[in-house]
């Protein structure tokens, strides 16, 4: 197996919450779009590469994930494996068939605490809420070529999004 | 208390070790006094503040640390505890009583492996090599105002210097 970069990019600024619309439906704002969009441009400009962006299902983080989509001339694919309360367990089953498939680059759209706590179990082994990943904000982590990746991997950055837009 | 940002700092590239330089004495090289001068303007733009800069006393960091005291009129001061295989249980015990002074923004520049083993130590309360600290790199911590802050401390930056250079 090829080493592997992932990243987990949390969906930028979304409308808040309210009574008359299902949270599945909540949009990027105005501000979202263009934040995302400007951060999107900054990663691609320092080199980044992806071979897949996945996304959450709802429609704030599939926003997040075109624009990157479009930014990196990457395909896009829908995980429901993505979505609030994600499957953590059978994701990674789906990423060790992914990896072994030769790929070494991956983003990843979805949602807090999910994200960070992904990250946490994949650097750490467990999760403490340690890690602050803010709207827009991405976390870059080297998955090793041997071995499980869980408690195995690497953080490289940690990046909020006021940094890049 | 106050709570309180920690921002680990490694120093700049250096002049590679060699037999006929004391290892004390390594200076940072021309890319390395630019890519410094970079970042620390990038991260002063960004609104970063100082109270204070501690360094250890190797010349590569303290050179580091000098960069980063101009650019933010902070004040600069060397201290042993930071030097290579450092002392993190005295240096804990020196934040816990500053901390209590009403500091909030501190930075400290050293070397690896100490600065990203003192950064999990914070984050995780245990060092296991998980992060990875550039040179030029810096890790933001937040550290709580209530209790010790080793494991209760948060990750809010891991920045690469490429990144800001």
């Amino acid at each position: 197996m090829a080493p592997l970069n992932l990243y987990l990019i949390r969906h930028g600024i979304a409308t808040e919450r309210n009574e008359n619309i299902d949270d599945f439906e909540r949009s990027l704002t105005p501000e979202g779009l263009k934040k995302t969009r400007d951060i999107a441009q900054k990663l691609h400009k320092l080199g980044l590469k992806f071979d897949l962006l996945q996304t959450s299902p709802l429609l704030r983080a599939r926003q997040t994930a075109e624009i990157f989509a479009n930014t990196f001339s990457a395909p896009l694919e829908i995980s429901e494996l993505l979505a609030p309360e994600g499957d953590f367990r059978n994701w990674i089953r789906w990423l060790l068939t992914w990896q072994e498939q030769g790929h070494n680059s991956l983003g990843i759209v979805g949602h807090e605490p999910d994200l960070s706590a992904w990250a946490e179990l994949l650097i750490f082994g467990e999760a403490r809420g340690s890690l602050v990943l803010k709207k827009a904000g991405i976390a870059g982590i080297h998955i090793p070529e041997e071995g499980l990746p869980v408690g195995n991997s690497l953080l490289f950055f940690l990046i909020p999004p006021k940094l890049l837009s």
